[in-house]
């Protein structure tokens, strides 16, 4: 007997699917049929909610995107976490995005795919910069920033995290990578007045937002 | 009777004239027949030096580029500048980019140009910042700034300032483009570690290097 899905539920499940697929085996790896292999339905069913494997793919980053904006927000509504310890979440996870998803990363950085890239990066930050500013007015409130310009000492700092994020994805030796980590500790701090040494940078993923994007079956943390 | 000129005086009066044509008329509107009828010589001639209309387009930003950094290797040299002074001039010119030349930045920000404009970008930060980061090690050396890590301090900085630059282009009303401007000499202030109030940004064509750049005919400073 056939299950009719809520369609909803269904082009959830192709997207959910084609995200695995891309991060294990790479977008060009992946094919149509992959995908609709995967969930169990036809190749119809996919044309009736997408175009092509771009537009799916255009789902997975607007999911993304959207995950990393709860992510933030729910941040933002901790009371019980201190200011500096968000900006260091944010920050782990803007400098550890590369090397979460390697293969994500290896596809946005193909020069066929630049265009989609820069529609990424342009989407994500208008979703996220707000709620990084609510974070900084939020401790400029408290007391514990000193920040003038938080709109865009926001904007600025998160332009320069995306060349760290390149520069720390690319730092073989760990000199190097040790040294661009201290550097971002300092500068963050000289940009929301605090004394240096209250900002300790690690982006492995402990300290990050992304395994709470990435683990949507996992239980809600107590 | 026909003139043999030097080759590399050819070449470069034609990339001279695509320069002229591509800011005043446009890139796109700008065919090989009105480049090689303003030098005066034959299609061949041109397609002897250049591929297509594009291989030219990279020379004339090549040329944009290495006149840059011999601009900066000049602001450098000048021992009766203020560090304060020369950062200034620098941001102003990053500031100004687009404003300067506004038919090159329509050229670079259309989509089909995108690749274009990511490999000038990679191409310039590579020639410009390690310039700048001598000017800022100048200034550290001078005691004039207190700054840690220069090489990412500037690297941030020149990234950080890239999207200032769109900012202050699109800034239609003149309260959100002194704002904008503010908050970059504020958080440059920070950055170097200077008072703030000593660095004063103003991204008109005064207090840039950008008319240097463009006045090859000129003749050098007093």
């Amino acid at each position: 007997m056939r299950v009719t899905k809520d369609p909803e539920v269904r082009k959830g499940e192709l997207i959910e699917a084609a995200e695995v697929l891309f991060r294990e085996e790479g977008y060009r790896q992946t094919s149509v049929s992959d995908i609709v292999k995967k969930v169990g339905v036809a190749q119809g069913t996919f044309y009736y909610y997408f175009q092509s494997k771009d537009e799916v793919m255009d789902a997975v980053v607007d999911h993304y995107i959207d995950s990393y904006r709860r992510a933030l927000e729910a941040l933002l509504a901790r009371g019980d976490v201190d200011p500096c310890r968000k900006v260091e979440i944010v920050a782990n996870t803007a400098l550890a995005l590369h090397r979460y998803d390697p293969r994500l990363a290896e596809f946005l950085h193909a020069e066929e795919n630049l265009a989609t890239h820069q529609r990424y990066i342009q989407k994500s930050i208008r979703v996220v910069t707000p709620l990084i500013v609510a974070i900084v007015e939020q401790g400029k409130a408290a007391g514990t920033f000193d920040v003038e310009y938080p709109r865009e000492s926001v904007e600025m700092m998160v332009y320069a995290f995306m060349y760290l994020a390149d520069a720390v994805a690319e730092a073989g030796n760990q000199g190097r990578y040790r040294q661009t980590i201290q550097a971002a500790e300092d500068i963050l701090a000289r940009v929301l007045g605090i004394e240096r040494g209250r900002l300790r940078l690690d982006p492995s993923a402990a300290g990050s937002v992304l395994p709470l994007i990435h683990a949507r079956q996992a239980e809600p943390e107590a």
